[in-house]
């Protein structure tokens, strides 16, 4: 306790403890660091052993080299400031703007009135209904505008849900393990209970039903009152996408126990293999099959302009659509939402590019296309050549959550420093590289195993040659 | 309980009590049914007996008829499309950009880099800087960056500050009644006490030191643990500013009951009568005189990019100060804040933009100025519009937090049914005029005085009429 604290209301004894316990290693120590390797790069310091800092820790992809989509920007210049839209002739012959991108502003402004109003709680009403038709195309099943909640990102969404779910230091929430910690961090904060079933990296980190009845039944005989269940689908940080079969045996579990399922499908758009499916269309056909015993599942999915070919995660837009709830707690979600006053406004609009992109003839299509797919396979490049390289890596399996299986003397090593042998790895692995990943322990992982996350936004692939070697070194440092 | 409840997860018996409790009157019922009103009227319905909505219930200048600043909107237009800046000649001679507009665009994006990239958890250190500078010829004495923290709105930054400061159910907030109830709603769902103390509506809702100190005592009397005093200053709903005395005196009584001090400044730009002087600079000037007696003073002040002459609520930007906070519980917020990632990078910048206008000589100042001047003077007229208006009305008081003294059939009428009657007459106000207000129970008021908060961003004059209309019709009829 430092000297003065005792003269001051706060310190950090007796401030709020569930602050002090949540933790959120995505932007802790390590992230700091490489911030200040950032500083010093910038500052023209030559002493690091790397000329260039790379942020694989976190998914932010236009700090790195994606670009944002024309279409999207186009639009929301003229939503900034929408005196150009007096200069069409403009804009169309001289600066480059198509007049669908000219529309679609003018629509938009007529459904906000202006970005820098305040909208009504829920979202602007006409960007609900254009999410509503989106869901519709994409699970062929309807969509209600007022079951749709536009959100500052899906951070957002999800600490609205989690606020009304968690009614006492009993409830519980499944939480798959390796998560994004977002949802640990939110449960500490609400005092409430994490109830961690496994992933099953065997099966290249697939959801086991069978692990999530394992942990749901331990906590139910240690007094846990389970009232939900996460799926990260397809998954962060494993990239696993859940099959329909593994859609349908959590609905069914669901059913059976009365879970309130939240299905965070905000990577629905990044996948590499398979197809993505998604928890609304799966519910939708078991109802269609059976209305009588499904009537009741309560589904919460999320999507967010942050992640995919969009890429806008400082625009800070999402939405979450709810099935099955009760009305009443819908009204308190309703308030709930509403002493945030809004979510941004602009990000709002972006939702509503992002669901509502250029269509085949329209004019911006074309570059729209170009640019999308130009960013997809990018990422799986980047993707692949991560996999390959920790195939390559002695002791690492595949996936972006690598596992490393470190010699007894480095984690005696990271003993003496105090820290996590996931996480001395993760700091070494930033001096030496200048590569910023996420100790697994961040994540969370079964006892006795190590790994670490790392996104693949950053350029070129370079970079992934140099955890290979740094790897390496290591190894023959501590073996 | 609806028949289907016991069928789900979640019903209103078993979600988070806290969430069932936090009440949030400016976007209730009544604002619910005003929303329905516009649809109405925006369909040609013509049963309605007036033919305009007036949102007077929240502060949304840009609904009404508020114009943005052409020197702020223009800057965004670039930032959220970069290609513009490759076409200078056409920005400057054909759009009407200024020289200015565009150095201010680049050194932005060289600060953020992308408005569509995560900046720093707390903040782009460029735009914290911007902040400083501003702090500093403000209040004339020095500002640090690092205790800056950009937020999504004022509101964000009162959920972290709360968030920290709540450490069990025992912790107690002073809070003055009436108040914006963003206070009452964030302790109810962080299940704290909030502990009122009344401003003195008879000295123009001032802050009477001596009301604080009771308030206090009675609180820590019944056992709880007061660890904070807010102040709105200028206020919401009073409209009441501060003077240095009044600010001398909460901070010698936070040096004694070692309290934090949230200074809620939002409005401090929109002073119509009288001078705004913030705490920090009051704080600092009694440090210069006494630095031993002051110097653990822990001071928190917020600002907002919504109100004043700015008024771009929808772009949800703000920040908030740190002042004599342990390192420690800096750390703590540093990490809460980081959970949700960043605020929005588009209103991180229009922070910018708002501490930081064109100065004089500089192309875009002129302009500046006289949209500036005009929006202010706007304000002023509505503002003794309304001040003029309550002064006739039967019973009523001055300010824009009027007291309405109801016959006792009307509060007879209202108990029929289930109302208090203030929002009966609320409701009555908006049924006969289209005028949506806030009753004054949904702020706080002292027991046995009724009154309603209305703003004064709506256009022209014409519905001031209205009200002062509705109100001798509803004296006569419930007389």
């Amino acid at each position: 306790m430092s000297a003065t604290t005792a003269l001051r209301s706060l310190s950090i004894n007796n401030i709020n403890p569930h602050v002090k316990e949540a933790k959120y290693a995505v932007r802790g120590e390590l992230a700091v660091r490489s911030e200040e390797y950032r500083a010093k790069l910038a500052k023209g310091d030559t002493d690091l052993p790397f000329d260039q800092v790379i942020a694989a820790n976190i998914g932010n992809p236009q700090q790195l080299d994606q670009k944002p989509i024309t279409f999207f920007r186009q639009v929301l210049s003229l939503l900034e400031y929408p005196p150009l839209l007096e200069k069409e002739d403009v804009l169309l012959n001289q600066l480059g703007y198509k007049s669908d991108v000219i529309a679609r502003a003018k629509w938009l402004l007529k459904t906000v009135g202006s970005v820098g109003a305040y909208s009504a709680s829920a979202g602007a009403p006409g960007i609900k209904e254009s999410v509503a038709r989106f869901l519709e195309e994409r699970d062929g099943f309807p969509a209600d505008p007022k079951d749709i909640y536009l959100s500052g990102g899906a951070s957002s969404g999800v600490n609205t849900l989690l606020h009304v779910i968690c009614a006492s230091p009993k409830t519980g929430v499944l939480v798959p393990i390796p998560q994004y910690p977002l949802y640990t961090a939110s449960l500490s904060l609400l005092n409430a209970k994490c109830v961690p079933y496994y992933l099953d990296e065997s099966k290249s980190w697939g959801t086991d039903i069978e692990a999530v009845k394992g942990a749901y039944q331990k906590a139910v005989d240690e007094g846990t009152d389970v009232r939900a269940i996460v799926l990260i689908n397809p998954g962060n940080p494993t990239g696993a996408s859940l099959s329909e079969d593994d859609i349908r045996a959590v609905i069914e579990f669901a059913v059976e126990k009365k879970l309130v399922v939240m299905a965070d499908e905000v990577y629905q758009t990044n996948v590499f293999v398979g197809k993505f499916h998604s928890f609304k269309s799966v519910l939708r056909s078991l109802q269609k099959a059976d209305a009588e015993k499904y009537k009741n599942v309560e589904l919460a999915s999320l999507h967010s302009i942050s992640k995919g070919m969009v890429g806008e995660c400082g625009h800070r837009g999402g939405y979450f659509e709810l099935c099955g709830f009760d009305p009443e707690v819908q009204e308190q979600i309703y308030k709930f939402v509403s002493i945030s006053l809004c979510a941004p406004v602009i990000g709002q609009c972006l939702v509503e590019l992002m669901v509502n992109p250029p269509k085949p003839g329209e004019p911006s299509y074309e570059l729209y296309k170009q640019e999308y797919d130009g960013i997809f396979s990018g990422l799986q490049k980047r993707a692949t050549a991560l996999y390959d390289a920790f195939k390559k890596m002695e002791g690492g399996s595949m996936y972006l959550f690598p596992t490393i299986n470190l010699p007894q003397k480095a984690i005696e090593a990271a003993k003496k420093e105090g820290r996590a042998p996931d996480e001395f790895y993760a700091f070494r692995l930033l001096d030496a590289t200048g590569v910023c990943v996420v100790a697994g322990s961040g994540f969370g992982q079964k006892e006795n195993t190590l790994h670490f996350r790392t996104t693949f936004l950053a350029p070129g692939t370079e970079w992934v040659g140099r955890i290979t070697k740094f790897h390496e070194e290591f190894m023959n440092e501590f073996r």
